[in-house]
């Protein structure tokens, strides 16, 4: 049984106005330092190989972004590779996880972004989780 | 190893003018009939739990949509419990593999539509495939 604890704590230096680099700092913290010490003082959770935190410009009342906790040669879903099943199965539950969380029972959309024409910015696998409005079609 | 095959045969009866209805057939055999012998007549691949066939309703040159062969209670992402986690990774990593045969190498869109709003219209998880256009952001 995987638990979810609430996305509430605030980064330490939130008021010093950096907020706006949190995600960054995450993507930058994982991808080459691999270094958690800062990440208890983020808005995040972590759940076992996954971790999750607000987006930094959000599209919608809740916006929330999961990865892998390892990128594991996972800069895209384009990289997935069949042992990668596992984690991509996992991230998908999670993101259940943190919708149900978030009290997102009327819906929400899950969104990966891969290369150029997907609009992905950040070269670690991610997703989006988005809801608290109604969203529309086409998807972008 | 998972091969993926094209998606190139045809329904036989779409001469007949019933394509739009194309994806609706195919969940009503899925989901009340597990009724497979029609399938090969359809625009579709199935690889091993999976099945995917191109959205009736295109939002770009590729649009194809991913569903699990047995729903298994997926309604919806929301309904996903821990043992769905290898469905769920399966389906991810087939998106990949459908998303490499069709030449997407610039990149592409994944979009999971669950409950009202997040505008799911179906309810037997799916995951859209959607590429072949540079996609906007918000995504929608």
């Amino acid at each position: 049984m995987i638990n979810v604890f609430p996305i509430t704590c605030r980064r330490r230096n939130e008021k010093r106005g950096r907020k706006e680099k949190e995600g960054y700092i995450i993507f930058t913290l994982l991808s080459f330092r691999h270094n958690y010490k800062f990440l208890h003082f983020c808005n995040l959770i972590i759940i076992r190989q996954v971790l999750a935190f607000r987006d930094i410009a959000p599209q919608a009342p809740t916006h929330i972004v999961i990865i892998p906790k390892v990128k594991d040669g996972l800069t895209g879903l384009n990289k997935a590779e069949e042992r990668h099943c596992e984690i991509l199965g996992h991230l998908l539950y999670v993101t259940k996880l943190i919708a149900k969380q978030e009290g997102l029972d009327d819906g929400f959309r899950v969104v990966i972004n891969d290369g150029p024409n997907g609009c992905q910015s950040v070269f670690h696998l991610h997703l989006h989780l988005i809801g608290g409005r109604q969203m529309n079609w086409p998807p972008g």
